[in-house]
């Protein structure tokens, strides 16, 4: 492995700058005015595996973004690995608190600032790398596909349809996906479950115009306090969601399943002081790795209604709205819960307005091996390179993928992340740093020549 | 009269374009972007003062925008009138809603829609417009003084200050003011009690910036979630306002005084379609009239947190904000409540956030004397003019120079409005009726002959 690290030393000017050309493309897929942008970054990631020496690559339509496939296949009696990746990135708002442009990728403290540099561009971009090393040293192990699509972060809406009439084209042995954090660059990890997700917009509707809050206050219902008083019901007292069956479907860990989850590293003190916290809060009987880990959750993303600029305005506002998405464990099915999460709501609407639900989409939680051929080359590929052996861990966010993967192909995903939870993925100031980059891809290369074994 | 009514009819076109000159002049007080549009509103009506006729008249500079001071001495043993008004005018906002541009006036079906049209611009300037008649036809009965002022809309910061130094320059014998709205063009009213106003800004804040929601939703405080629930508790089910010491200082109305204010025309089922709601929304026990007349009230006038864009975003938010005002009825004291509602709001917050609150502005409520002098001048000016007895009414408004002016000046006040409630005071496409204008420099011109008698 000494020679693939000098190697990717003496490279990694090049590797750099070849994905901060990437990270200046704003591939924003939740903003239609982003459209061309999101295209752009597609044929640049197409580019850049033809030059890394695929067979074939292409760029797959679909009725929204593009998907890229690609494929290198040396012998195929050997395994095959399909490396999936997103290419798009969150919004980059809220502007302001960006300390450099978020498409303009700025180097700090050893660090790349951008949106997208560690959610996913900074760590699909490896597994290129890590081809194109292969290549040039003439020793690829295993057969290597890629998948990487353009609308992971709007839900993946047009990857389940992809998938099922692809079967033959995505045959493999193993998904390779690196999209979810390390517990530190002293700690690896490797990511063993994931909550899935319920994405819902509502909006509460009173009046049919915005009213003078004077001449019609307290007659009137206002939409937004009645959102307020809406989404404040649906927690109870103990920090549960009060979703009639939103708990149905939840399975309970094991006594021995919690202490393992808990024996990870954490320090609560720590993690209050880099989120600037006085107290966690969360749902009672259950610590913050549970928490995050374990347990299925309800969020406000976003609210707005009414006058929102400088000053006062005495407005009665006619509508009031907000995004609530719910992170869910394993066995709840997100349908399950958007119809739940739809129901209740309307439930919950006084005669005095009309509200509105919609589903943006959803995904399933997803758990994946610990005792499988692939976990266990990745588990080796950190003990070569990083001379630890890494800990299973559950991450809170959500690759819906993962279960996708498993129901229409039967395959079985290892989450090879290389990020930190402190990169600041979907926040402003999002990084990654330029050690997780270039380890990132020694690791991967490692895993490919394990796995081959 | 009928010469009067003759002679606006044949002017009439000259008055509209002069009004719309005003309109066209976006004066925001609420945006430091629009600083020099309010100074350019203030300096317009000066000049249309001197137009019409004052003796003189000055632009008096404060530490925020200008007020319009003139006026015209005719007798100094003959009564004086104030005239009050505002220049300045609401954000347009939502602007998307306006059927034509908010600085553009435009006339449909007999109204001008300006943002300003009624609240206050075109109200007021009925007021030079009938002086003016009464210099050209040599009749001005009593004398006449102006007080225009641009801060109105942002609580009237430094009018108090004003009216404090300037107490010489203010003596009258009334006040005049023209910024309320009759039950109907078929039933006239005047205006006798006018709510007060606590106006707040809150922001909540959580992590020291967004967070990925699934990262860590469920362990870590959401900004957007407390605020809707501190929000949601501050109403009992009973639709009353819950804070403790709120209705500490309210004065309960007498049958008889409720019986008096119920027999003003009213229909609810006409008040329901007009608005578009199935039903009203308000403290139990009170009916709608009594509700915005006799009952203080607190309402979100806007909401913000989070992502708002299009799509979907999975963040939690840093910080949730909203503004909050209180409508107050006689005898509730704007500081104390605003005392009150920020100790209770403090308390509300949970150890893992904290909260910022911050006082906008107030105003106090009042209730003009229905037996003064000047009241009944009004109702004569109405019967000559409309052929009708005005109805005293409550309205749920704020108009907070009019307890400055009872408790400096010890003046009582006369709220003559010729705006209706449907004239979407506040809200896009914001209108006033043509013959309201017209009607309205009528009757001023008869209550000006009828004061002096």
């Amino acid at each position: 492995m000494t020679e693939i690290k000098a190697f990717i030393e003496k490279n990694k000017e090049t590797y750099l700058s070849e994905l901060f050309e990437l990270l200046r493309i704003p591939s924003v897929s939740a903003d239609s005015r982003h459209k061309d942008d999101v295209r752009k970054a597609a044929e640049y990631v197409l580019q850049k595996l033809r030059e890394a020496g695929v067979d074939r690559a292409e760029l797959m339509e679909t009725p929204g973004h593009p998907i890229v496939f690609a494929e290198k296949v040396v012998d195929p009696s050997k395994p095959t690995v399909l490396v999936y990746g997103h290419y798009d990135v969150q919004p980059p708002d809220p502007l302001a608190l960006w300390n450099s442009p978020p498409f303009e990728p700025t180097v700090r403290d050893g660090k790349i600032y951008a949106r997208g540099s560690c959610d996913d561009k900074g760590q699909f971009y490896m597994h290129i790398k890590a081809l194109e090393i292969m290549m040039k040293r003439k020793e690829v192990p295993c057969n290597i596909k890629f998948m990487i699509e353009g609308e992971e972060e709007v839900g993946s809406a047009h990857l389940g349809e992809f998938v099922k009439v692809n079967k033959a084209k995505l045959k493999a042995d193993v998904i390779l996906i690196s999209d979810t954090a390390l517990i530190s660059l002293d700690q690896p990890s490797i990511t063993v479950g994931l909550r899935g997700l319920s994405y819902m917009e509502v909006q509460v509707t009173g009046p049919n115009r915005d009213l003078h809050s004077g001449v019609y206050g307290g007659a009137v219902a206002n939409p937004a306090n009645v959102l307020c008083q809406m989404i404040a019901s649906l927690h109870d007292e103990s920090g549960r969601v009060n979703i009639p069956g939103f708990y149905d479907d939840v399975v309970e860990l094991t006594a021995e399943e919690r202490a393992a989850l808990n024996r990870a590293p954490f320090n609560l003190d720590e993690y209050k002081k880099e989120l600037g916290i006085a107290e966690v809060r969360g749902e009672k009987g259950y610590t913050t790795l549970e928490r995050t880990g374990t347990r299925p959750t309800l969020d406000v993303n976003g609210i707005w209604g009414g006058y929102t600029g400088e000053g006062a305005k005495t407005v009665l506002p006619s509508t009031a709205s907000a995004k609530i998405s719910m992170r869910l464990v394993p066995n709840q099915h997100p349908d399950k819960i958007t119809a739940l999460f739809t129901r209740h709501f309307q439930s919950l609407a006084p005669k005095s307005v009309t509200v509105k639900v919609t589903a943006h989409h959803g995904g399933e939680a997803a758990v994946t091996p610990t005792d499988s051929k692939a976990f266990r080359a990745a588990a080796r590929a950190f003990e070569e390179v990083w001379g630890k052996t890494p800990i299973p861990t559950r991450d809170g966010g959500s690759i819906p993928i993962v279960a996708l993967f498993k129901k229409e192909l039967g395959l079985d995903t290892v989450l090879m992340g290389f990020g930190l939870d402190s990169d600041a993925l979907h926040s402003p100031n999002e990084h990654y740093g330029i050690r997780n980059f270039l380890i990132g891809i020694e690791t991967i290369v490692a895993f490919h020549r394990n796995f081959a074994q």
